[in-house]
Parts: C-alpha cells; sequence; structure tokens
C-alpha cells in the first residue's frame, strides 16, 4: 500500500487534534509577556472524532528545569478548554498542551447514559473491568491493589447494584483519572514562552528630566549632584522612575546651536544625542555633569527614595565619537570618502553618525554594544530607555536582549518607536519590555477607546506594554498649546490612569509650559535639548500638588496597576470619557470620568455596567471622588457626572458596594 | 563574543520581515481550495527598520514543478502588501514571498525627496553610479551594456541637469528592477498549498434519490434501470449530480424494519446504510438493484444528460458483510466475544459494526478503503458523499483523500458530517472538497446572515465549501413540517441562492411531504431509509417547474455560482432577508429578497449598496425578477418590497445598470 505521505502522522491511535492555542504570538515564534506573579491563562481547541471524552493537560515549567508541571484543562464551550499557571520566578517559562481520549471516562459517561435508558450493561461492566485493570498494571503499589480491588468487584461483584456503585465511584474515578495510559496521548508542537518582567515592568510611573538642567541657578550646567538634590521634588510626586537623557560626552564636530540650529554658539551645549567626544563616548559621563562615582552616587540616593535611575541607550555617535576614530569598521561610508550622516530625507542629523548594522564586522559591534548595556548595569542602572530602535536592526535587538536577560532578567527596556504600528509591534515582540505608544496624539473619545481597546486586548496585550507619555522632549503636541492648563491636567489624568505604565517629561509638563518653535510644530521653543534651562520648581502654577494626589491614588489603588482590565463606560455626551478598571474578586473598583474638553463643563449620564461590577441593581452605592474626595451615593447604572475643566477635568471614583445605611444598625432589625 | 541564541538568524543583513500572510490556514499545516482558473490573491505585513524602500515578489509554483513563478506585490496601507495568481491546473500548486530591502528604489525616493528641498545631491549621484554599476555586474550583455553607460552618466555625466536626467529615468529603473541584488532577501519560512478543484466542486447542483424507489410501479423494487428511465425528469430540473444512497448489498443480520423498528418483516428492503451480506460488501452492488453492468450504464447515460452520478461512501458494515468474516482484525471484540456494534448512547445502531480505525491491522484495513474508491472510480464514478465522516479518524480521511487525489485529482468528496463545527471544519481541512452545513437549521435572518457572513469570510471560505441541503433523508426540519408548501420553496430558494453547492432529496422536497415519524422528530414518516417508496413525479402540486426555472438562473448567471461574493443587504423588516451577489467586474449582479415568514405578506424598505454594485445615485437601473418575469425601474438605494408567500415568497432580481430612456435616442443630443 501507499505510505502515509503526511510525516507528521504517526500512529492511527493519536486521534485528539490540539490547535488555536492561545496565547501564542506570531505562530509562538515570540514570546509572550507576564510580570511575577502574574497568570498565564491558556486555551485550545481541543477535539477528536466520534463522540469520546478528553483529557488535557496544561504543561509548564520554567525553562532552565526540565520537569514539567500539569494542571487539568477544563471545557468551556465549542470543543475549547482552559487552565491558568502562575509564573513566580524572573526569566523564562514554557508551556504547551497534552490530550488524549480518555477510554474511562468515555466509559463512564456511556455506562450512565444507558443506566438512564435503561438498558443492559452486563458487557459494559467487563469493558469496565478491562480498563481498570489495565490501569492496575500501570499504577505501583497501593494504587495497584485499589485498581485490582475494584477490576474485581466490576467483573466478579455479586450483584448488579454492588458492579454499579463502584462503576460510579469517586475512589474510581481518582484513581483512573491518576494512571491513564498516555501511550497514545498527542502533546501540542510546539513549546511557548513567557518572558517574566518584574513587579515594576507592569506599572511604574516616570519622570524625565535633563540633568544638565537641575542646577539651582540659572545659567550654571547641572550636576549629577544637583540632580541628586531635586530627587525629594521628584519622589513627593510620587514618581519610581527617574530617565536621564543620554549623560555621555557631547560631540562637538557640527554640534546643534539653540533650537535646533545648524550653527552652533561656542558656549553652546548641544544636543545630548550626538554621543561622544574626545572625553569619551557611551561608556564615558559627560564631565560637565559630574564623574562616573557621582552617578553611581545619584543612582544610590535615588534608590534610597524609591526611585529607578532610567537611562538612555542611544546607539549612535557625533562624528567626533572614539568609535569612530577606532572602528571605521561600523560605520559606512560615502564614495567621497565621508561618513554617512543620520538622515531621512530630506531631514538632515549632520551631529550624529549611525552604526552600519549590516557591517560585515557586525559581531564585534553588537559585542561592543552589549558590553555598553552590562557596563551600565554594573554602575546600577535596571532600567533602559531606548532611542529610536526602529532605525536600528531587528536581528540585533533580540540578541542584545536576550543576551543581557539572560545574565540579569530584570532589566527593563523601553522602546521609544514612534513609527508604523507593525515595527513598534515587532520591536515589542523582540523582547522590548515596555514600549512608547499613540497616546500623545489620542484625543478624542472615538480615537482614545480605539486605541486603548487594540492595546489591551489579545493578541497585542500579549507583548506590548504600553507606557503612556503626555509629552516627551520632541512631543508637545497640538492639543496641549492649545489647551492651557486644563488640557495638561486632562492628558496627565488620562495617562495615569488609562496606563500602568506612564510618564512626563518635566519640569517644563506641571509647569504647562506649551510655546512652540513655530505654529504647527511640536518641537518646544528653547528646547531643553539644545541648551540649559533653569526650573523654579516652587512655582504656585505648577499642578505638583495634582500629581502626587494622582500617583498616591495609583499607589494604592492596585486596580490603576493593571492595563487589560480596562473597559470603558458608555456616557451620552461625546466630550466624556468613562472607564472602570477593577481587580479580579472586585474588592478595588475604580471609575475615572474625564471632560476631553479643555473649554467648556460637560455633562452627561453614564450607564455602569453593574453585573461586571458586582453592584446590586437595588442598593445603593458610594463612590468616593479620590482627587477631590467628595463622596456620593449612586444607585442604579445611570448616574449624572458634570465636569468644569477650569476646577477639575476628572473624577477618579473609588466604587464601594457596601454602603453603611440605617438598616445596618440593629435596632432596625 | 556570545553567539546568537537564535539560530534562524542568519544574516543581520536579512533586514525584512514577512508575517501576517493570508490565506494560511493553521499555520500553514492545511492547503486553500480553489477551482480551476480562480484566483489566489494573497497579503502579508511585509517591513523592515528604518524606512528603507522594500520589494517584494509573491512566488507559486505547480507543486510537481521546481520553477518559481514571481509577481511584484504591491504595497497597501500600514506595510500590507498584495498579489494574485490563477490557478489553471487541477493538483497542487504552492506560494510563497520574497522580499528585500531595495537600495535603488531607496536611493531614487531619497533623491526625490533631496531634490524637492533643494538639497545638493552630488555625492549622492555617486552612490547611485555604484548601485548601477554593480547591477551591471550582475546583468548579461545588453543589459550590462545600457547599465554601465547609466553609470557612467551618473559619474561622470557632464552636467548635473544630466545625471538627474538619467538618475530618474523609467529606462533604467526597468533595468534596475531587472537585475535586483537578491542575495540578501528574506524567503518566507513557509511554502503555502493551493488545492485545485473542478468548476464543478465550486459549483453544483444535486438531486438525492433513492434507485430503489424509482420503479415505476408501486410495490416493486426499482432498479438501475427504473432510475435511468427517470433522467429525464432530474435533467429537466436542472440538477448536475445525482447522488444515490448506498447501492450495495444490504445486511439481514438485525435488520431494521419500516420506521427503524428492530424487527424486520421478511419483506423488509433495510437501510442500505447496513452494508453487506453474503451477496457482497463496499464493491458489489445489491442485485435487487441490478448488476454493476447496469450501473455503469446509468452512470453513461447519465453522464449523456449532463448529470454526474454520485456514491455514497459509508465506510462501515452490516453484520453479515464478509469483512466481518474475512478481516476479523478489522473490528473491535467486547469482552463476551461479540462484535462491537455501533452506539452513540443511547443510541444503539445494531445492524452496524463499525470498523476499529484504531486496529493494529490499519494499514490493511486503509489500504482495502483506498481499493473500494479506486474500484469505484474505475466504475466511472468521480463524486463521493462521505457518510457521518465524522466517527472515523481523521488521519485516515487526510491519507484517504491525498492518495486518491495524487491519482484522480478531479475527484469530489462531500462529507455528511452535521457535528460541532470545529470538527466540520477539520474535516474540511483534512482535504473534503464540499460540506453539509447547518443550513437546515438557519431559518430567521439573524441566524442565516451570521452563519453566511462565517462560511463566506476568512478564513472559513478558503477550506470549507458549504452544500446547502433544505433536507435530507434524516432531516426534515420543523420549518418544513409546519410552514407548509410556501416553507419549501423558501428553503428551497435560499438554498439554491446563497449557495454555489446545493442539493435537495426527493421526490420528497419538490412533493412537500413533511410528515414526521413523531412529533418534536426530524425523521421521515415511513423514511425510504427502511422502505420502498412509489413516486408519481408527474403530480401537479410538485413544484418542479420552479426548481427548474431557479437552475436555470443559476447556469445563466455566475454571480450564484460563487459563494464569496454575497453581501446581505439591510430591510427594515426582520422577516424579509435580501442579498446581493455579484462577479468581479459587476456585469452580473443578482439582488435576491426572501420572505421568511411562510405565512404572511411581508413588506419593507430595502438599501442597496449603491457605490458597491457600481450602481448611480442619480440614475434610474432595471431589475428584472427572473422568477417572475417583472421588470421594474428602481432610482436611488432605496426601494420598496412586499412579498405574498402564498404566490411566491422571494424575488430573485438580475440588476441591470444599464436603462434606456429618451435620453438615449440621438435626437435627444
Amino acid at each position: 500500500m501507499q505510505k502515509n505521505p503526511e510525516d507528521h502522522i504517526v500512529s492511527p491511535g493519536r486521534r485528539v487534534v490540539i490547535t488555536g492555542v492561545s496565547p501564542e504570538i506570531a505562530g509562538g515564534r515570540y514570546p509572550i509577556k507576564r510580570a511575577v506573579r502574574e497568570k498565564v491563562r491558556v486555551e485550545a481547541d481541543i477535539f477528536a472524532d466520534s463522540h469520546d471524552t478528553l483529557t488535557a493537560l496544561l504543561l509548564f515549567r520554567r525553562q532552565n528545569e526540565t520537569r514539567w508541571n500539569a494542571m487539568f484543562m477544563q471545557p468551556l464551550v465549542n470543543d475549547r478548554w482552559t487552565a491558568a499557571f502562575t509564573v513566580d520566578a524572573l526569566g523564562r517559562y514554557v508551556y504547551t498542551i497534552q490530550a488524549w481520549v480518555d477510554p474511562f471516562k468515555t466509559w463512564r459517561d456511556n455506562l450512565e447514559k444507558k443506566i438512564a435508558a435503561g438498558q443492559d450493561v452486563t458487557v459494559d461492566l467487563l469493558v469496565g473491568a478491562e480498563l481498570v485493570e489495565s490501569a492496575a498494571a500501570r499504577a505501583e503499589k497501593t494504587d495497584a491493589g485499589r485498581l485490582d480491588r475494584f477490576g474485581g468487584l466490576l467483573r466478579d461483584g455479586r450483584e448488579t447494584e454492588m458492579k454499579l456503585r463502584s462503576a460510579r465511584s469517586r475512589e474510581l474515578l481518582r484513581l483512573m483519572v491518576a494512571h491513564p495510559d498516555r501511550r497514545l496521548a498527542v502533546t501540542y508542537e510546539k513549546q511557548l514562552e513567557v518572558v517574566v518582567e518584574r513587579r515594576q515592568a507592569r506599572s511604574s510611573t516616570w519622570y524625565e528630566m535633563f540633568p544638565r538642567s537641575a542646577s539651582p541657578e540659572p545659567g550654571r550646567h547641572g550636576t549629577f549632584k544637583d540632580m541628586e538634590a531635586r530627587l525629594p521634588y521628584i519622589a513627593a510626586m510620587g514618581f519610581d522612575v527617574l530617565y536621564l537623557p543620554p549623560i555621555h560626552p557631547i560631540g562637538k564636530t557640527n554640534r546643534k546651536g539653540k533650537n535646533n540650529t545648524t550653527a552652533a554658539a561656542p558656549d553652546d551645549v548641544g544636543s545630548p544625542w550626538a554621543i561622544g567626544s574626545e572625553e569619551g563616548g557611551h561608556k564615558s559621563v559627560n564631565p560637565l555633569l559630574g564623574t562616573i562615582d557621582d552617578f553611581r552616587h545619584l543612582v544610590a540616593a535615588a534608590d534610597r527614595s524609591g526611585i529607578a535611575v532610567a537611562i538612555d541607550l542611544a546607539f549612535q555617535c557625533a562624528p567626533d565619537h572614539p568609535y569612530v576614530k577606532e572602528h571605521p569598521e561600523w560605520f559606512r561610508r560615502r564614495p567621497d570618502g565621508s561618513i554617512q550622516y543620520a538622515e531621512n530625507p530630506p531631514k538632515k542629523y549632520e551631529d550624529i553618525v549611525p552604526f552600519d548594522f549590516e557591517s560585515s564586522a557586525w559581531e564585534s559591534l553588537y559585542a561592543e554594544l552589549l558590553d555598553v548595556v552590562l557596563y551600565w548595569i554594573d554602575q546600577g542602572v535596571r532600567i533602559f530607555r531606548v532611542d529610536n530602535p526602529h532605525t536600528k536592526s531587528f536581528v540585533f535587538w533580540e540578541w542584545l536582549i536576550a543576551n543581557v536577560k539572560a545574565q540579569h532578567p530584570g532589566i527593563i527596556f523601553l522602546a521609544e518607536a514612534f513609527t508604523r504600528p507593525k515595527i513598534m509591534y515587532r520591536l515589542a515582540q523582540l523582547g522590548f519590555t515596555q514600549s512608547y505608544t499613540y497616546f500623545a496624539w489620542r484625543n478624542t473619545r472615538y480615537e482614545l477607546t480605539k486605541y486603548f481597546e487594540e492595546l489591551t486586548t489579545y493578541p497585542v496585550r500579549e507583548f506590548f506594554w504600553p507606557n503612556l507619555w503626555p509629552n516627551t522632549p520632541d512631543i508637545l503636541t497640538e492639543y496641549l498649546q492649545a489647551g492651557g492648563r486644563p488640557a495638561f491636567v486632562i492628558r496627565f489624568i488620562l495617562a495615569a490612569t488609562l496606563g500602568a505604565n506612564y510618564g512626563i517629561y518635566g519640569p517644563v509638563f506641571e509647569q504647562t509650559v506649551h510655546t512652540p518653535l513655530d505654529i504647527g510644530k511640536e518641537e518646544y521653543l528653547d528646547s531643553e535639548k539644545y541648551q540649559l534651562h533653569f526650573w523654579d520648581t516652587s512655582r504656585p502654577d505648577s499642578f505638583v500638588d495634582l500629581i502626587a494626589r494622582v500617583n498616591r491614588v495609583r499607589r494604592e489603588n492596585p486596580a490603576l496597576q493593571q492595563d487589560w482590565n480596562l473597559h470603558f463606560v458608555p456616557v451620552d455626551n461625546e466630550q466624556l470619557i468613562a472607564f472602570v478598571k477593577y481587580d479580579e474578586d472586585r474588592t478595588n473598583i475604580i471609575l475615572a470620568v474625564v471632560n476631553l474638553d479643555p473649554h467648556y463643563t460637560q455633562a452627561g449620564w453614564l450607564d455602569l455596567p453593574m453585573t461586571e461590577l458586582e453592584l446590586s441593581a437595588d442598593q445603593a452605592y458610594q463612590v468616593h471622588d479620590l482627587l477631590g474626595d467628595g463622596r456620593y451615593l449612586w444607585h442604579g447604572s445611570r448616574n449624572y457626572v458634570e465636569l468644569n475643566p477650569g476646577v477639575m477635568p476628572a473624577h477618579v471614583f473609588r466604587i464601594r458596594r457596601k454602603v453603611r445605611t440605617e438598616r445596618d444598625f440593629d435596632y432596625f432589625m
């Protein structure tokens, strides 16, 4: 006879199909992400021909262990099965599925149906005895003995009544489940991976500041020591990550002047992203900021304040970076002998030369860049914000991050890729822990709802962990330029409540600086990217108090430390956006309502999902505004809200189900 | 340095990502289906890091050829690319994608941007010269010479103006496209397959009839010769497939009596699905029907009438089938020595014993069943209706169908699996050409719309080709039982217009037989499964004329010979369903409107998708009712319809865009 044309068909007895497994990213090519102590809920379509009963196991283990842990999967509807496991440790886990046609369960189910139909089951009991006896042969000692006894009862029991009692006994079921015949079990062909990240990867609160602007006196170049002195200010606002733009020596060749002019004045400080000069490169600090010891001192001091210092990985060079002389093979030359500077025609970045990731010397280049990361990890850095990763090689990032995390699994990489969606998602799949988003440009309710539904549902949520920034040194949005102080408050509250991870670039943000370089541009006028700035952080018009309050609310409410629990709530006014976030057991329920219109008071009726929130339709509940501290008694799903952006454009309510009424007093009973 | 942890990363220069390819079924594990002359439109996400321009090719070939054909893919939006190819021949095709970063196109695009920004491009022209010269080295003879000349012009042209003209020339672009540098091209890791079927697999019109009921006199067992005499009747109705329930000897042991009783009377004919007796098995014909020569004669006669004879593959045996004695190893025995009969507890099928597809003798069993199929192919059969494939092994079906089609690629297998959706879809993936559906039980507009949207969109449509049956010998739906003659007409017109493939089980259907065995059951009273029946096909209450008319409409309108072109049209009355089907260039547009209520006249306004139908909003168009022959002038998208089920419960309009008006006369100009 002709042989089976399909190699993978091993045995006609392997009847189970396992398919449609989720989570599974790009056919299993990329891992999903979880934070320590989070669950991985796995689902799959599992079925066989005919009507037999199946048993399915979710198998999982840490990648560096060999023994699998197993959990029974439960059938949902439509041949879909599920089970979940919790990841306890940093690093990688793998999971897969195993399933088989279960002759004992099939037999037991059929027996019940036949008994119910009053059919004779004499032969069926003998079939059962055979199944039980073969399980006895697989089992050891005690269990083998017990199974043999059940086998005997099924075969030779004195009365049918007694045989049936044995057949249906829970003890027999337990024993049979413990000793299945897995010779014809089918194991899913892929082992899927989970990268387990630190808790801070899942929820973090970022503050970006140029250390050279940290000086307490106008006109003087700020230092790491000055930055250290600003830590109480930052800690008081409740941030737990302080991100510093590049801290390395800045190139002098083609240095940019104030406001991105091509001719720098002698005292211009240049863009810190033009890395490298005679004073050193990616493993050096700009002497104007201090020494490496000063930097380590800052990291340690921040750490004591509960703040992790994040630095910038900008893998590019100023023309006078030492690499350019020492490793000309890492750069592309033009036919005229010059090194190719960075460009995105017609834009030119003459103060920067990119690495050539396709260079034939790529191995030494990769190795050096890995060494840069490891160097800063040695200095105490645990978080890296990565500049423009989308203009560097995908292959490189996957390699770099895998290598770093193999040694230091807790390291966090934030991808600053403002580019096309599929490239952003791919970078996240390649290993970046967190990612910047399009949040800054999503302003209407429709835009926000559509975008956040995409980010917080399968499959995107499994690999792309958003970090929301209302502004960055490159992005002063039209909305912020035009909306006045309420615009800043609105965007801040949206970022801090929609996202478990968010950040602001300050002090421009809390001081609501909003003058662009030009009308229609998103660049700041007198941007800190090109010049020093002095910040009086005690200005009364700064909204530091609100920031501190919101960050405290985030810390105190676990619902705000997650992304996937976001559910938008209908409101009958398009200018109002409302959403709930709640933890699994509904002990912590947050309802945010934000007026997206920075100019006018807006009001509307919102329609809460009572069942999902486990709220009773006929009992009042309390909503406690964690911003203004007001407490209201609400009843039913439809409730009225009115928000004046000039006063406070948002409510962030905590919903408390149990409300004390006079009925709670003893005497009422 | 540490080596790359990912084996598949070959070179850092292979920068292109190819992912999200469609069509691709279950990760490429299963082929898609097409009929001869149909298109395969392929899409994929194709992108690289940075901003370089890409070139992408769709590669395809017949599976048994080695040379790839290539077509350039075109970018859509959001990094999605597309191209299509047409399959010309039966058998299998494969397709995949290749793409690369295209330095010349990138250079050309950037040059335009720089010129537009008034930048100096001297060095850029030299870069271009290098690219062109290296292409010249790849090209041969004439092209090499031409490229060299362009290289020289770019490098040494007398004036910039002339160099620019060369750089931008279409001729240079054509030459560079013809001689790309594909050393760093990325080829998608999978080769995806297409099974190409006959045109009849895509569109067919089935009539099921028991040959033993074909006798021209009541009480006599019908024969193949009698069946042959009925061919003009069937041909006149316009059917092109005649499906015969099993034609083999029928078992005598445990033979079922009339109305599925367990005790057969001596003259009871038994269920033809209880195959095999002393008279033979799956390769024999029931002597009461005639001889194998009679059968071949019937097949040939049918063929001359444009009708293909389909037979039933019911891989199961009556207890007295010769296989049971000759191959006891193919059957499962119970502990009491008896052979296990078919059951789905508490249902028992004592007249049938199933094969044990898990038998250790599976190889000889598989071989014999393949031989059964090849035997009937030798007798001229090209279409098989497969009985209950879901109760047999998936592995077996994939093997069987692949083996048959390797020798006879035009064979059609229709899966009669009325079971859970995922099993039905899996059988289609394994190789079944067409599949029975849940159509019989989808009666409301919501049910029909939801189901047919699933069947006619990606991914289901790529592998599951529905064949719609309003009734079968097992299925007399409640709707048909209760709705009178209009119910039959409604379900018939829905089947024939919603589905490119449909069938009826007659003559019960056209004679609107609708008495069930019991209230609440779908079995027919006095079912032909268990007894002979005499049919007077000249009865005036039969609706053969309407059937003939609808089948002619199907033949004359290519739009009705496709499934994927189905688009539902909104109607403001839930009892009316409306849909359009049209061919690609809109020369053939069909609009069907059906009243789903068999009892009352229903009316409503429908809202045609004018743009999709390429109808002008300000010009009248004609709708021609192909059933009643009425012609109406309609204008705009909203139009009124009213359908009396007692008269005719449906319109099947052909929409004609060009309507003659007085403006068409010469003198009007």
